[in-house]
């Protein structure tokens, strides 16, 4: 009997959420990341409990113990949102048909795979059922928003009067919906969760200054909490956001060697206030149209989490957003050991809480240790510890760090200091071993046939010069499915020529396939 | 010129956010809440700043100032939540139309006023707008979830199999619609925010134990964070959640005398696990299905907060839940003046932030003070605090509490001391007005006369005996307009006759006029 086979209720069983019937050799279970990249991605995303597909085509259901590693990032984001002067808001989940019309580009870009709202009621049918009350159609039709500018500029229409209404520096959480046809938890959902800020501002500059500041927040981000290394830069014509003058970007290398692109930051000049007529008095009294930015972060943070630093035994979780940083595990033949270092576990977990982190005592009777250590190992906590009757009498703890999932012996004297310091090194350690990643499958690249073998068979970004035509970025993409990433803020003056087309160009740009 | 008017141009500038155009005479622009309560409410709402009509009929824009407080109601939820032990997560948007059916009530009450997704796909038309794509039909319609049992349960399915799955205690903060046809701000929207509880249980005592826990923690929230008084009860069957077996439910009595019902915590049976076939071995290794329960409020607890505490001069927040606790208004001449105030208010603003006390120090030197205090009056700021050279050579204060619009001179040796126990003062005041105002306006009524006359001529709540039938309670509504909000919990038991149809009753009901 296979237990890792996906037959429906073997299935059903493996991913329930308490775990109670998975076998402890679970994590072996995984597929090996080096043989399917793509499928051993999706069975830490289900096997890991953080999402699933739902009943609905393409979209997904966040479980519990994946929320709450978003609601981490939520919070981060959020107080860094806040700290840089934004105020949250909500804005109306459709927006009308016409309102996308009325942005030339916009309208390119997002209104085409959207989820509309044609009908207001139901009713109930001689069979049983209930049908769509064809009486009840909508005069215009409503979009479920793919984003929100539209609804939001023709809103700031109403708040903005003078420069003493500007800068408005409005973020907004929230559902929204771009009807993709292939599908992949977290990494592109036909419903996702995001933010969304929308500002506007009185000058150009200062709504590019809010542009760039965004994507430092966001590349501080995922630095700092996800453990990701990034290189901001700015997309090209054809990458860029549809309605916006320039989109700045960071980009991450995932261990497949596909970059993803883990927030965008918009300045959209006065496109959407022209769109949607949003005028203010300048200190001259003079009218003026108003200057806007837009930048987003979405669910798929969480395909960049898992896809940065998870290995073969599961999922490796950046100390600063596990839910859970310290599992403790005990080790006993009787009761009265499972007393005794219960009461030394209860002094260790009043210490961990005093310093604010987060712990869970696992003592539960209905599984044998090695089930929960795979399990934790699977679920990606940062910290393990195990003790048993001879570290209770020697006084001492197994301290196991799930990055390197080396263990070692430490006394019950210094096991909060250690603590403290190791999980410290593995924030350090995990984004190290990233940048490292990064480094050795970086290539510059001069000749179009290197192009053409690095792209196909290694992973990683190519550094190569660029013409700056989107007819030459379009060929190479066509054929090599590579794309350019982005154009590197300030990058390194350099005479060069086209890598496709042997034109000259003054720098070098990012190449990569990716997600 | 009447700048209280509701021309267009006028009121764009009455409600910008910064406030900057409006005359400082504002609040005299609201209209008298003994005069017209319900534009007073919208007045209220719209003029704070808290939300407005979207340019999607029925649906809100909850403007920054009104969302922060919507954020701390969901940051105090969300804790007591997860002290109960309650996770979160997210369900998708879509429930298949098929779904709604399967539970028989539930499909009654929900599938009839909803949001219909018909259509993925947009395309270009002829004449320069776009039109929805024929070709992009959905085979079976998606609607846009009113609420969450249908797909949860479908869920649930995969995720319990055991006893040892339960119980499942799960939260999820979302957006849903209901296609309302009369809408108010807050109040009845098509799309509002709110959270959903759904838990899964092994026994129908453990189920009820949740249902009844949940209204409590709803209750101590609406009483110790909103300040306003409720009562715990059930509803009637024919109030019931549509499939639900009984529903707890929160009701306060709003300044009008009319009842707002504030939160419902609903037991489910079996209901839903029974249309969902969710069934778990229990520990005699026996299939049963599992018990349900589902629990939530929504941004109708605004409408709630406005209702229950605004005066004539605007809005007035309970201190723990106002984004701004105190204000600081100086009064100066000449820069010389500011700039030694500023100094004296930089050192208080310390002390605040020390204390964890919310402040803003209006500074703005485009308004003068006047304009200043009625805005500030008017956003329902709990503590007001001026300072001019004259307290600045006492060393005073000038403190003004916003419940009793009442000022004192405090010395600042006290003022710190002063700010916290006013904050205290006014929770404490505003609580017990309202409290005031319920046992004033609560009638115990034992003739049908009485009944009609009351229910025409006073507001507030009526204390009657009720025979029980669903009958008899709607003709009461028909009739009266008054429904039965709840049937008191314990209630004291009283020999009595209906006050309608004088049959025998054994104890009160509560009716009123309601929201």
């Amino acid at each position: 009997m296979n237990f890792y086979s996906f037959e429906p209720n073997l299935f059903k069983e493996l991913v329930s959420f308490n775990a109670n019937f998975i076998p402890n050799n679970m994590a072996k279970g995984l597929v090996k990341k080096e043989e399917n990249y793509s499928q051993w991605y999706n069975e830490i995303v289900i096997k890991a409990d953080l999402a699933e597909n739902s009943a609905v085509r393409g979209c997904m259901v966040i479980k519990p113990y994946g929320f709450s590693i978003w609601e981490k990032m939520q919070s981060v984001l959020d107080g860094m949102f806040k700290e840089t002067g934004h105020q949250n808001a909500y804005f109306q989940l459709f927006i009308p048909k016409s309102f996308f019309s009325k942005e030339a580009n916009h309208v390119e870009g997002f209104a085409k795979e959207c989820a509309v709202v044609t009908h207001y009621r139901l009713k109930n049918c001689e069979n049983g059922g209930i049908e769509v009350d064809e009486s009840a159609k909508l005069e215009e039709e409503l979009i479920v928003r793919p984003t929100s500018e539209t609804i939001i500029w023709n809103t700031y229409k109403n708040w903005i009067n003078s420069y003493r209404d500007l800068p408005l520096l409005v973020n907004q959480w929230a559902n929204v919906v771009r009807w993709e046809m292939r599908t992949r938890l977290f990494l592109r959902t036909a419903e996702f969760l995001w933010q969304e800020g929308h500002t506007a501002h009185a000058t150009k500059e200062e709504a590019i200054a809010e542009t760039k500041q965004m994507i430092e927040v966001y590349a501080k981000f995922a630095q700092e909490y996800l453990g990701v290394p990034v290189i901001i830069g700015t997309k090209t014509e054809n990458e860029r956001f549809a309605g916006a003058e320039e989109t700045y970007c960071i980009e991450a290398l995932m261990q497949d060697g596909k970059a993803l692109q883990a927030g965008t930051s918009h300045f959209l000049a006065q496109n959407f206030a022209k769109a949607f007529d949003v005028k203010f008095l300048n200190k001259d009294n003079k009218e003026e149209y108003v200057w806007a930015t837009s930048w987003g972060v979405s669910t798929r943070l969480m395909g960049a989490l898992v896809m940065a630093h998870s290995d073969n035994n599961g999922l490796v979780i950046p100390p600063k957003l596990a839910p859970i940083q310290v599992v403790i595990v005990p080790i006993y033949k009787n009761e009265e050991q499972l007393a005794d270092i219960t009461e030394r576990v209860d002094k260790l977990c009043q210490s961990l809480k005093g310093k604010g982190i987060s712990y869970k005592f696992d003592n539960r009777d209905s599984q044998r240790p090695g089930f929960k250590f795979a399990e934790w190992e699977l679920k990606g906590v940062p910290v393990r510890i195990a003790i048993g009757p001879k570290d209770y009498e020697n006084n001492t703890w197994e301290v196991a760090r799930r990055d390197t999932l080396s263990k070692e012996i430490i006394s019950n004297d210094d096991i909060l200091n250690h603590i403290e310091t190791l999980l410290v090194d593995i924030k350090d350690n995990i984004y190290q071993k990233a940048l490292n990643f990064r480094a050795e499958n970086t290539h510059r690249v001069d000749t179009w046939d290197e192009f053409k073998d690095i792209i196909e068979n290694k992973p990683g970004f190519i550094e190569a010069h660029w013409d700056g035509t989107s007819e030459t970025e379009e060929k190479i993409k066509a054929e090599t499915k590579a794309t350019i990433r982005l154009i590197p803020i300030d990058p390194e003056h350099e005479e060069g020529k086209c890598v496709y087309s042997g034109k000259p160009s003054k720098h070098r740009v990012l190449f990569a396939k990716a997600y």
